[in-house]
């Protein structure tokens, strides 16, 4: 058994400086071997130029991902956060999330799906989803809108995913709640969505986002869910290797039960 | 704008003739273009053998579908339904779909994921995802469990498909209509659900059909939803050309946001 679990909270726009200190703060009272937390946490969502985006992003590895690696080496955590990336050579930057853990920071990924304004200020990732053996689970990253998209996840699932970590700021109520308890059920998988709650207010622009983080189990469970809005640390006990069995019935695995030859949804 | 709908109701195990004069009498009092009716609705779902099956399939076209012709025509009427159909020549049994229209019978869908003891029974179909256009909207056909995997429906609104029908014997309480709810949103399609309802007791097994039937819209809206038992006629008013809009936000396209190049998925 594993705990896993999620760190729901509100960075303060444009603060990187501070909600790095609100997340190591956090993070010294939460015991876990994997936590999430949301999109874009160290800067904020609401960018307003690119300017502003390229300001505030930084290079990965780089001060943000070098301050909590100290961290999870120091914790022996994994920690799976969004935030927001500049590539130093070709100055683009990308909606990312990263995994840190006790060696140090092992993996980015950069959002394919971007939404709203992020077109404005990101350039679209092509990181290939990729699947990380931690040793205590085997995990994938996907960032918000791209649970939308029922191939992100499946391609995930099929490479052997049992946990998928996903940062998110979400804004349609409801809805990415509905959809990633979903992907868990079709993918038989556990999913930990990391939502922010809060209201963003920047030039005239507003966003609210949706909070209610959850936690879902491959059969579909709710282990775990947090209020539309507060600050909010739940962690579940799990066996990651229950994702492994991919049985709805005695009679079927909905992998084997799959028809890729007739799909063609390329 | 067109009349869409269901008739969900509870068939008579192994009574043909009794069951199609029951769709018969309702189909007299229904006004709609496009109407669909359970899975295995002639026949009823809980075979006890293989023998048995194939007494009560029928060829395609065959009595079944040259007795609802003469209605379909007569009421200029969109039938899709669920039965037993054997092939002639292989004598292989398939869990099939038929679209029969104003001008006979245009269509055969056979189910090709399945469930639980079908698997005994029936032969997995082969015939690929494929859209029918009927002038008044465009329609693809999935039966029952079909709905789990998120790459059938994929296929079928990739390839223009503005409604999807889906005659259904679900059995998992609320999954099946919380599944195909998202198929709907995912794809910005119009769903509709079309449930029996009832419990069938044979040779000591026994099924509880989950009725609740639904219409679901392609931003997400239940347009219509069944009790989860007794018969249940609901027609709705759409414009199907409201499901070729896959924005779900001025700036995303759900089509269009896809970036197949990464899914890798087949």
């Amino acid at each position: 058994m594993i705990k896993i679990g999620f760190y729901q909270f509100c960075p303060t726009f444009g603060e990187v400086r501070a909600n790095l200190h609100k997340i190591a703060e956090a993070l010294e009272k939460i015991e876990a071997e994997i936590l999430v937390l949301p999109e874009l946490c160290t800067t904020g969502y609401l960018f307003t130029s690119p300017d502003e985006v390229s300001e505030l992003s930084e290079p990965i590895p780089g001060p943000t991902t070098h301050f909590l690696e100290k961290i999870t080496r120091r914790k022996n955590l994994w920690l799976v956060l969004g935030m927001a990336e500049r590539d130093e050579i070709s100055k683009r930057c990308y909606n990312s999330a990263v995994l840190i853990g006790p060696d140090g920071l092992k993996a980015v990924y950069r959002k394919p799906h971007l939404f709203l304004e992020e077109k404005l200020y990101f350039t679209p990732g092509n990181t290939p989803f990729r699947v990380y053996d931690l040793g205590i689970a085997k995990i994938g990253m996907l960032v918000c809108y791209d649970h939308f998209f029922p191939e992100a996840a499946r391609a995930l699932a099929l490479q052997g995913a049992q946990i998928i970590c996903h940062p998110s700021n979400l804004v349609l109520p409801g809805r990415g709640q509905q959809l990633t308890h979903v992907r868990a059920i079709e993918n038989r998988i556990f999913w930990v969505l990391a939502n922010r709650y809060g209201t963003e207010e920047r030039e005239g622009k507003k966003l609210t986002y949706t909070g209610a983080s959850q936690i879902v189990a491959p059969n579909g469970e709710l282990l775990a869910q947090a209020e539309p809005d507060g600050e909010s640390v739940q962690i579940v006990k799990i066996s990651s290797a229950q994702a492994d069995d991919k049985r709805v019935t005695a009679m079927n695995d909905l992998f084997q039960d799959r028809r890729p030859e007739l799909y063609n949804i390329a």
